[in-house]
């Protein structure tokens, strides 16, 4: 069934911030975005995230929470923020690091539990045109 | 009615890359993207786009045509490409360009017709922490 593998819907696209509770903000009173979900720490992965969710996608705010997030460089280069990285839906996250690696694509990271409570992996950006991609497992129910 | 104007679907992201036809390899081999359309020059725009299609949205990817491109700039910066712009629908661009206007945000251009067929706005980054947002009218008949 691997040879079928592909990336399914774009779950989200991640925006590294300096300061969430102004991104919220801009998102709100620029955007008019009226469903923002509370901000949580992820302290294992040094960040604060929350989601703008939209009708048929989100936008993942994050914040770094210390200086050894690994968004505290992206910060330090971008200080204003700006898109971190792109976020791939896949049915099965041990099938995706395997056709990863048959792919010749670099996977950053064991799979671990992510922000919507199922496993990711982050792929290189040299695979992907410069972009950071990270690729999670649908949470059950959703499809 | 414009208080209530907000942003609508996240209808896609904008990734440049330095080959088109590469970058759209990479999404069929790597990622098993198997719904892509056919690349087609935007002279006016100084750029060749064409649409990775997901089950919810879209990757767009776009190349300089020449050096007058305004992608140009970016991919010199970022020569391996990266991600380059966020397009949200609005049910009326007029409404947005008025409403941006109202809420301090600074439109980039008038409102020109875009690579789905309906008009679209730039908005500046600084508006955005730091990311670049396209506001497209929902094509009629979409929703």
């Amino acid at each position: 069934m691997a040879e079928d593998f592909q990336i399914g819907p774009l779950n989200h696209v991640g925006i590294a911030v300096p300061d969430i509770t102004e991104a919220i903000e801009t998102y709100k009173t620029i955007y008019g975005a009226t469903d923002i979900t509370t901000p949580f720490d992820m302290p294992e992965q040094g960040v604060k995230v929350c989601f703008v969710n939209l009708p048929n996608s989100q936008i993942e705010l994050i914040e770094p929470l210390n200086e050894a997030s690994p968004i505290h460089n992206f910060i330090q280069k971008n200080p204003k923020g700006g898109q971190h990285h792109v976020c791939f839906e896949v049915r099965d996250i041990h099938e995706a690091v395997e056709e990863m690696g048959k792919r010749g694509a670099t996977v950053l990271n064991e799979p671990r539990i992510g922000a919507h409570g199922t496993p990711i992996i982050f792929v290189h950006p040299k695979n992907s045109n410069g972009v950071l991609i990270e690729l999670m497992e649908t949470p059950k129910g959703d499809h």
